[in-house]
């Protein structure tokens, strides 16, 4: 049987690599999301190894059609992968020289596995990282959409879960939009910092042949060149800003998705997601679990776990390459997949969100959720705002122990008794409405500025 | 086109689950591992149901004349898995009623998902602990037979990667045989505590049936049921568990790797891995990488991860069961399949190291290795300890000075005048032969003192 | 002014430390918490010497007076630290000299720092895993003693946080007490496994003077020597095994925390918490927020973060000792006594919880939580399951389109219209009393199950 | 004594804070760091609230004062904290208070702590990453001319930790100086994103108060007010952005310090790093350890922990405050002095390091590191590379087993049988100085690359 050894390493090797370190050496499902990219790569330094005169003009034409026919093949699910030539690169050669024959074994000419996987990996990621950039706008966008349909709708502001202010659910909303363009700017620079081209670094120390490895970057669509041959085969910096983008995204992702999750129990009954994203029980007749949200919060973990990973990996390897770095692909791979899904399937729940404004409302007004709303009350009215809390303490102390479900059911007698400074007109400040139309500057939960910020963020994005 | 929610919820939902969606939350190919389980479980299971009178005995016998031909179905590849019944155990309750009819149907009977899943993967992880637990074994003894050879192999001992004092190398290996001996411990006590079955628990509150979780239990060598049916469906204490023992096992792969690749490079040349676990260069023709010693010092960091997803995804998990747990199979599955692999294929590495005692012994006769024994020279003359320390610093300082390899090379007179009680027999000390023999108390470096430990582990493992 | 290289090391260092990486590389307070087991381990090991012969019975008497009167001093804080002894060690050390004179400099002998650390961290180690086993069986038997006051109390058992099943509260309560009864297995099993002496290992390679390392493990309660030299002194496993212990304990509290924190919500209001482990805020005046309960939920996450870096330390690190080690104290340190803060006053807050028992009846009414039970009854009257779940879906449906609160309320007629078998009886399985009442077998959420658990804890933990 | 409850919450409260729960809670000591960022969010806030008529003229001017003496009494010493006063906040407001009356109690009014700790932990963050950046800039600095003295050293590049080719040790430091310029980047941009003023978001929903948010943003030097008041106060994505880019600038950190390691021991004996960042031993008189790399590896892990802490913490915590968010600023603050630590103390040591050249360049030679170039050779005479390839294989394996050190070592006659196409000009491409010398394109490891390179850089960092 051919081995490893045989077929690519040299003479040197006298015994067959073992097989079972073949299979747990073996990265070729992995890699195959690299080799459309490893072929364009590949294109690109034949052109180059051409205008060089490394190659003969010939001798590219043949292997220009020899890669677009692997392309091909590979696009239809034609080309046949060997895992005895142990990755994707290997097999990309093997299958050039058949076809075209010894210009095949010229291909590999000035650079080394080394450059070459950085490069396939490099374009891959930005690839990746520009869909995903897209999704994430698309995610904004939803929120801002639902937003604007909820500018006015009002819900229990919680802080430690409990009843704080009432917001408006726009206002909520946009909270998220907010994370999310954040995430956006995450991902273009995670982006912009990758984009740069180590083809040419060859093994680590670049290579005597006259290449233009500013050639290669450009028609690669990099912004530069590597600066230096050391750092292009061993950077795999992309690898952690990439997970810590993810795990920052999924993070967001898993704040939405928890309180998509409690909405939804029917102790809160805020909202109802759509069929499309919930599941059923296979006991439980009536059970509707929003499955979707479940999941997103659970990959959360996934990618915090990848970021471990990416930053472990890389912590006290020597320059330059080393093996362990093929173990950085499977965590850039699931993140950038699971972070896109992610993404896109909650930006496609968004819409199927249907609001029970009316619970909302309910559990906005119990809580004593405007009691900030009389000391400010208090404040105007000449009491420091220290003295004015405690005042209002004591008037919830009072209604709790009465068993009132709101401030506003308090007779203003009995409040008087705690803050002589309240007079009648105490009750418009008590409503959820006037509390939060009274929150009307740049940032606050006024419908104004949820509408004003809505069009701040549509205009960003355009 | 049949959908989740058609096939498998019930008329509650309308609409057809999103195939976006479906293609996020879809864990079929991970899930085949426990596929045979779960057949053996549901053939317990229906046991269960007709003892307890809640099946007939005729429809037991088809239900396991079916699930058998699953089995065989499995096993042969002929098994039609179908991504839109959701996962594994839709699949099978779907074919066992296409095979048996209503008896199919009833399978699932006092029984949920729920407890099924759970019960499903502590049996998968349960068999992959013991094949783990095996290979351990191996492994030690590895070391122990390497160790056994080199019981008198003189190598320097490192401390911060300098030469400190003269080990034998069998000693050093040792510790690794140590390390791993704990770690098989490890193993076998996350066996021990996951080893209770959670089947009766249903959903999450047990079941009205008058079932009996003992025997089922028992039947599938369980040391014993759930006495909590909320935990038994919400616990998944067992992958951090794995994933914990897994993280401190490849630790020591990593650090035994690290030592590999060390003593690999051309600096140290201690010893020569097999071409059967080497890897060659695409560019340089010259290289032969230790390449699986890297692969397992990578996978470490992969473990890691695994870990800290385990940890983070069960935080802040409310009972009992949420959707956030199928993401606790990934980290499961990863790790024991890797760990697992980095054992078996390091334990088939060890026996083709060729050790090259001569470099070894030079190296442990640089860096003034027996500086110790020269200061407890001066300890048995009548020094205290830290002032002999103080006078051997000076010695080395002198030699290093002059640029003598060894303290040997110094003459008498010399070191006398850092150290007036030094006689003649110092050199003796000087040795790294007389320093290794003179370790000779139970866990010193001492040959002896290894080929005791040597028999010691092997009647611990016997 | 003295510096590290002139008290400490050697004549070999010419140049003073630099005063910023000293600061980088200080831990002096870090080591407090060990310096009283460094006493302890000190007196056993010149006791050891003594009877050796290394030392005489006079200076070992001298040494014995000089640590005790050492201790005394860290006891009262009249112990002067000094930040240029660099260590805990070299500070007991210098003072010791100081008090008994030669004897001091004598103490060194035959042991190293590498294995004296290692002694003293094993020992703090040690107590605070005993500490925090006493506080884990508190904490069991507060839930148990909770849930014997509400083996009765009925609550929406969930799954998905929907509602899925009647449970009694004390069953749920029950769950967590298995969590810790494994917890405190956990902890014991990471005891017995660090509960090994490395003192005698010396710096790495064990010592050529005649000592007797099993004495000194028996003095100091270990229960055996090393048996490798160079595994004693690199060893730091334990400090893996007491963060992933910490991490799943902190998971399960994280997990109770994040059901506290829901059932104190208005939402729920299924709880009220003492005020003793609640806070207010500084400009709401109604609020009281579970904070106790956030705190913990948080500190999860630190645990999680110290054993990432646990795992991540020792990743890679050839044998035997290096400086990183000291990076493996504050993980070790910061998870012990943040798990066991944790554990104690989570334990304190237990019998602080007023259960309000009407709104958990309430909400378990809610949700259609015996449409199980509506399924069975269908079994028993003869369907399969899987057809019975799919008749009593259908009649969920119908429930929820007419906004019938619960299924008791659908007049019998109608719900023959989608199951025909059922007959007037069904009424009594429908009620939430009758579904948890017969869940009546080992592990199932009756009120007598939950006695029986309670009662079989109570024995295991007497 | 005086409680938490009793002078800060509210009358509300009933039962004193448990005095467990406070220590556990305690966070004083960690907060005082932000003590004086606090004061000066504080005079700002006061001024905005007398620009809007919140507060007179005159009591603004008394809380100025105030104000100004805190931190003066702050700065001293002098300033008395008081553990039952819980924080730093009502640290500063208590002690404002008694210092200015009743104009104290007014500065709450409009914000909340939940506004203004988010404002000081920003402010705090980012001073903290200016002064980083400055660190790294004279870290890449350092590199710089480090690289500067040595354009011309040759040393072995590695790949694998074989020797690969040989490099110039210029060019091995420079890619680090690329690495930390990278890290300048994402410091600067993490700076960048957490640059928005939160201050006015209050408890959440903004204030009734008619504010100005965004002259507060501008007095306090941040580019912009936040656009959100619910994300203004639950965002700590700048937490994770922060120990990202400080995991990656330690995993750039822990690369180099393992190189320093490997290079000083004497196995390699490359280098010689300064007495001031060295230690010796306790025992072995002989040992100088490069410490200060050893502690700055070890600390790569904690960063990692950190990294994995703070983003485990933000996983699903609904919006918008929660006590866990207290969790945040442990590995926030942590990071950020460890990584600085780290980034300073280094640079500090690049200046102390002796190259021995000989040593280096002996190494260089060794390996077969021209093979490569041997294979080139043969391209240019015709050869397709993959079969140069093999037959330089062929050469290196009859060089080893006559145990050449060299390539240059082998006759001509007896390279011809395996690659006729050889000639007498072939030993000048074997020679170390013409490898190197001939990858000479931009980023090439040629000496007059790397002064192309150190010129580029100096440039950029002017």
């Amino acid at each position: 049987m051919t081995t490893m050894a045989e077929t690519t390493w040299s003479p040197l090797f006298k015994e067959a690599v073992s097989t079972d370190f073949r299979d747990f050496h073996e990265c070729l499902d992995q890699d195959k999301r690299i080799a459309l990219y490893d072929v364009a790569g590949s294109k690109v330094h034949a052109h180059m190894l051409a205008r060089a005169g490394i190659l003969t003009k010939e001798e590219n034409n043949h292997i220009q059609v020899g890669l677009d026919q692997i392309a091909d093949e590979m696009r239809s699910g034609a080309f046949v992968w060997k895992k005895e030539l142990e990755d994707v690169h290997m097999n990309v050669e093997s299958r050039l020289t058949a076809l075209v024959g010894d210009a095949g074994k010229k291909l590999h000419t000035a650079r080394s596995r080394n450059d070459q996987v950085a490069t396939d990996i490099r374009l891959y990621a930005r690839a990746e990282l520009d869909a995903l950039a897209s999704e994430l706008t698309s995610l904004v966008l939803a929120f801002v959409d639902l937003a604007d349909r909820h500018a006015e709708t009002i819900m229990p502001g919680f802080t430690h879960l409990q009843v704080a202010q009432p917001v408006t659910f726009g206002h909520h909303l946009m909270a998220y939009a907010e994370m999310f363009l954040r995430d956006l700017e995450r991902v273009r620079q995670a982006r912009e910092r990758l984009n740069v081209s180590p083809l040419g670094a060859a093994a680590l120390a670049g290579t005597g042949y006259p290449i233009d490895p500013a050639y290669s970057a450009g028609e690669l669509g990099f912004s530069r060149a590597f600066r230096n041959s050391l750092d292009a085969v061993s950077d795999r910096d992309y690898v952690v800003d990439i997970c810590a983008a993810g795990a920052i995204i999924m993070g967001h992702l898993s704040r939405f998705s928890e309180e998509v999750i409690l909405w939804c129990t029917p102790m809160f009954d805020f909202i109802e997601v759509g069929d499309q994203f919930c599941t059923g029980s296979s006991i439980m007749p009536q059970k509707r679990n929003p499955d979707l949200a479940e999941l997103v919060r659970g990959k959360a973990a996934r990618i915090i776990g990848n970021l471990a990973t990416s930053a472990a990996l890389m912590k006290a390897q020597p320059l330059a390459f080393n093996k362990d770095q093929q173990e950085s692909k499977p965590p850039l791979t699931d993140t950038l997949e699971n972070v896109r899904g992610a993404v896109t399937v909650t930006a496609q729940m968004l819409p199927t969100i249907k609001v029970r404004a009316a619970n909302m409302l309910a559990a906005a007004e119990q809580g004593y959720s405007t009691a900030t709303d009389l000391a400010d009350y208090l404040v105007r009215a000449g009491l420091p705002f220290r003295d004015a809390h405690h005042s209002v303490a004591a008037i919830v102390g009072a209604a709790r122990e009465k068993g009132l479900a709101t401030l506003s059911d308090m007779p203003l007698a009995e409040m008087q008794t705690f803050a002589p400074a309240l007079g009648e007109d105490v009750y418009e400040v008590l409503s959820v409405e006037g509390s939060v139309g009274s929150r009307n500057h740049p940032g606050g939960t006024a419908p104004q500025q949820v509408r004003r910020a809505i069009a701040e963020l549509r205009s960003l994005l355009a």
